[in-house]
């Protein structure tokens, strides 16, 4: 009755995978990842090709995928987020077909509708038993939640749980359960642990980021959200983990007792858990340490699926008061741009950007005014992450703007004294400083990824850059 | 964003019940249920005709849908399990349809195979927040396990959680997470929790029971399976209680060190994994208020769907060890009867009792040689529950007979002094006591009930009782 097989190339061959077939990937060991890279690996010498790599985010350790895509191995790449790595060789294009993005919420809720339909999944699991019971919370490789995994597990027609501490029969404290498993492999290392502390996960100390993050922590206050049952989720941005810790000091000195935290979890929101700010955590992700001791032990920080976090048919995002999220550029209509840089390279991607912004009562946009002597506030943006109507403030060092959808929320910050200004007067401010920057130039006839906004639809395309 | 709506009767307005469809309930509050009494008389009162419904056990407190079914509100009823009052009705002939019954397992596999269709699942849960978050582990009707409804939850086309203690989102711990709710609706009580222990769940005292507890414990010794990484199953009966009593002193004494308990969970149950015989419960159900509080409380003792249990692609019944069931009547080749008494009328049904013999390495039948002035061997049973293939060993008070299937086993047992005997003596020893019992009449030509077997094909029928 066991499902342990001796290799991947045996779950491979098991599962039948063919020529132009879909696999998928969970990222919770995020740039400690090694799980995605063998596998890939693997089919290569297996001479099969034609590959879509659905994975939930690509990091820069999965830069060989760039090999795979010039060997023709991967010639279909699906994810939520993509590094910086391979977003440049993606950009520059590397590969024929486009790249499909989609939210953390859209692509659970596209592999539930049946609009993306995954062979098999290859899940890497912290630890698992013979029957393929898993979780993320004990083993050398200890992630934490596995949230990420859920849909792939669900909803694929075969599932190999890939994993570096095999225990005995039953798992306790499976996050995903036997039941969805066909095969179980044991390989030495499914990742290293430290790499999933990856990009910035401490507070800002920078001065211009705390100043945006105390008018964040003032806008929220501003908003009457912040009362008891007040809910929130921040990124792990400098300046945002740094609004999230202003706000910490309100509800503590204001005796606030919120209901929930969520998202990617870091150590500061772990902190406001343990302080009582929350009744409890709602963790698709941890993004620390930290966090996945606190998971481990505390019954109150909570797992959940993708789908539960932020699918599109009801979700935890529907109940989030506030959420703080980042941007490389807004434009004067407020959507907001977290695909490209200010170059039009690929080096991020929504993850829950667009999901939270369109769930939540209040999301607001932190990002310095000015950043590598572009302005942050455009004409239209390179790329539509998050479309505006779904974003209500944007803070930036200099001023706040006010979606114009919400006056009586302005009112409210202009009351509380914060210095409101109109959108097209931060773009003003900045380009007195940068000037009015050249126009990229792109490649208007060449598409390297398509934008799924979380419903489905085509929300925007990404064009190939022009390189000289 | 809530998804509170005013009453029962909204809520079946606001999923479009209409006549001939299907219902479905869960069984956790067992003969404490309230939920299905509730939501039978409001669609007999909106009118609403020509109802299946698919409980996953029907107790007697569910009496009242007797009536609806004689005034064609239920013209549907399936089951897993029966109690005797309902039970006398349908085998007198109450229901044109027939019954169908499955198992603990088949449930869950038909609906995820798409051979049981729900069209409207009401959830009793004993603590939900308005987004339909649900656990039985909280709240005055607290049940522990929710584990056969989250098949209900997962597959129905619309879900209904109705229950009494709402509370702030979000519920920490859920069983089953809002992705699957449509509605909630708050009403004064679910059920009685005290109802929840019905049945025998205390060992028994009686002498004969006693002493085939002893006879069971030493064929599980004699096996070969006790030693560590055991891992057992029993239910609630009084001589299966007593001869987990006795594996549990066995285990201490010689410090064996199982893997899982599993099943409907009672406090002896319990016992073991707070003594150490067990890594971990595997709860599907929880039999007593013992049983509730330790899963609540102690995160070895898990809650897992009946699917996870019991199903058929795969399920920790394939993982179990030994399984000690009860039967009514077996026959010459080992099948057992736990659905219909001596005298052909329905009072029970498989439960778990087909998907654990036929996963499990050592499955042992234990009941008493005469019940009733009735053998309980018979030339063949008059209901087939579990196809004999699927039964190692049966054990009375006067002798255990042993599968012929299973001639290592046999001589296991022989070597280890155990009085064993060929299924036929059984019989003859018990005709002996009783005389050969007349056969009991039956109307051949109506169909009162199928059962399924969990793979989803018929394998045996229920006549109607012929009365005077």
């Amino acid at each position: 009755m066991s499902k342990l097989i001796g290799s991947i190339r045996e779950a491979i061959e098991a599962c039948g995978l063919k020529d132009g077939m879909t696999i998928s990937f969970h990222h919770h060991m995020r740039n400690g990842d090694y799980v995605l890279n063998m596998v890939l690996d693997e089919i290569a010498k297996m001479g099969i090709k034609n590959i879509t790599v659905n994975a939930s985010s690509v990091f820069d350790t999965h830069a060989p995928i760039i090999d795979h895509i010039k060997n023709g191995v991967v010639t279909g790449l699906e994810c939520n987020y993509m590094g910086a790595k391979v977003g440049k060789a993606i950009s520059e294009g590397v590969m024929e077909n486009p790249v499909i993005f989609r939210s953390h919420g859209g692509r659970p809720s596209d592999m539930e509708k049946g609009t993306s339909h995954i062979d098999v999944a290859f899940v890497a699991a912290p630890t698992a038993d013979n029957r393929g019971n898993m979780t993320g919370k004990y083993g050398k490789s200890a992630c934490g939640s596995m949230g990420y995994a859920f849909a792939d597990a669900y909803n694929a027609d075969k599932v190999v749980c890939i994993t570096d501490n095999l225990v005995e029969y039953p798992v306790v404290g499976f996050s995903i359960p036997e039941v969805y498993v066909d095969h179980v492999v044991v390989v030495d290392k499914i990742g290293e642990p430290s790499g999933i502390v990856s990009g910035t996960t401490k507070i800002t100390k920078d001065p211009v980021g705390l100043k945006m993050a105390q008018y964040a922590a003032k806008v929220v206050k501003a908003s009457g959200l912040l009362k008891d049952g007040f809910s929130f989720q921040t990124g792990a941005g400098g300046a945002t983990l740094a609004a999230a810790k202003y706000i910490k000091e309100m509800m503590l000195e204001d005796n606030i007792k919120g209901s929930f935290g969520m998202g990617g979890i870091t150590k500061y929101m772990v902190e406001m858990l343990n302080e009582g700010c929350f009744k409890a955590l709602i963790d698709v992700q941890c993004f620390d340490l930290d966090a996945v001791e606190s998971i481990k032990n505390n019954p109150n920080h909570m797992e959940v699926s993708a789908s539960q976090y932020a699918g599109v048919n009801g979700s935890a995002v529907n109940s989030l008061d506030v959420v703080l999220l980042g941007a490389t550029q807004v434009d004067l209509d407020f959507n907001v741009n977290v695909h490209t840089d200010s170059n039009g390279y690929i080096m991020g991607g929504s993850g829950g950007h667009a999901d939270t912004a369109a769930g939540s009562k209040l999301a607001i946009i932190i990002a310095p005014l000015v950043r590598a002597r572009l302005p942050l506030i455009v004409d239209r943006v390179t790329c539509i992450t998050t479309p505006g109507h779904t974003v209500d403030v944007v803070v930036t060092q200099r001023g706040i703007a006010v979606n114009p959808n919400r006056p009586e929320l302005k009112e409210k910050l202009v009351k509380a004294g914060l210095p409101v200004v109109e959108i097209d007067e931060l773009k003003a401010i900045a380009e007195k400083i940068t000037g009015v920057p050249k126009p990229i130039k792109l490649d208007e006839s060449k598409v390297v990824a398509k934008v799924l906004y979380r419903d489905g639809t085509v929300i925007d395309t990404i064009k190939k850059v022009v390189t000289e």
